[in-house]
């Protein structure tokens, strides 16, 4: 898994159907990478996250028919932001 | 899931039976590395996009036998070209 | 399979059910980037583990339900630290 | 997907099981990186192909117990090789 | 696929069930990154591999139980040296 802050929502006018009504957040990794996560737990733009890939993100989605390669699993408490250079 | 730009429709004469009928878009990063995209939604060029990877890529393109591991799920409204150096 | 070194625990409080009263656990490859792993063999930091990413994590967790991508699969014996620049 | 050129074949004396009765090829993407793909559509040296990963590589293999994680999918009709490094 | 040179014999004293009786390499890539592999095959050191990675891996190993996200999948015969720097 890994650790991303969380910078924004991200905004589709066409989507597909089982992202639908899905929330999707702008993330980025320590070095100012962006990645596309689904999020089923609620989070806000600052929150450092563990992030779950690969067909683990489907099944964290709660419904493994929901198309998505990455997903929120948790707000992390405390992240030392000297790591981060994003 | 990866934010991309739409580059130009992937022409091919020889191609595996479950792409066969599938519209493929060139794509790329915003390092402008090249990556190919089944595209069930419709996209054009210039479109900044949502892909979808791993496993998810098949049940978005809409039947999990059709053989592709990035698929376009969305259309993004808006995106900051700032962080786009392709 | 990947070796990485365990750094610390990740306390999160807001947590994902399947991963929910599982130890989770920030681990770190040759060059010093992070990951998460789930550690259901315990670990200490400072132990040189092997990691079991892609599908076969969700197994390794000992249920296919638990949303991981990255689990520790063995504690490495000795593990030169001449390769390691973290 | 990925865009790759086709090296050459790849010759090994001793192989698993599902991968026995298989052509396999060297493929090369644009930076020079070498990876090797199984080949159900046949391809020659110098063919820009598309690439598939992931579960659909074995999908794509006509059979998903060929133990392949990257599968030929189609032969590019036309590529500019101006963004080739190779 | 990759193609990997065999590195040596990876040793742990606590080891994920379905790893137990598994032999592990030690592999590495033509810029000298190691990864673990499981190697149902038979090499030595100093072998040049091509090694399965993906969903894959876990059904080369001969039974898609067995927790490997790397499986050795041949010996190739013969392999030009001068693209290795590792």
């Amino acid at each position: 898994m890994m650790i991303h802050r969380v910078v924004r929502d991200l905004v589709t006018s066409k989507r597909n159907f089982w992202l639908a009504a899905k929330s999707l957040r702008v993330v980025e990794d320590c070095n100012g990478n962006l990645e596309v996560a689904l999020d089923p737990i609620g989070t806000k733009p600052g929150d450092y996250v563990v992030t779950i890939g690969i067909s683990a993100a489907r099944i964290a989605a709660g419904n493994p028919k929901i198309t998505t390669d990455l997903t929120i699993g948790g707000i992390i408490d405390y992240w030392d932001e000297d790591r981060w250079h994003g």
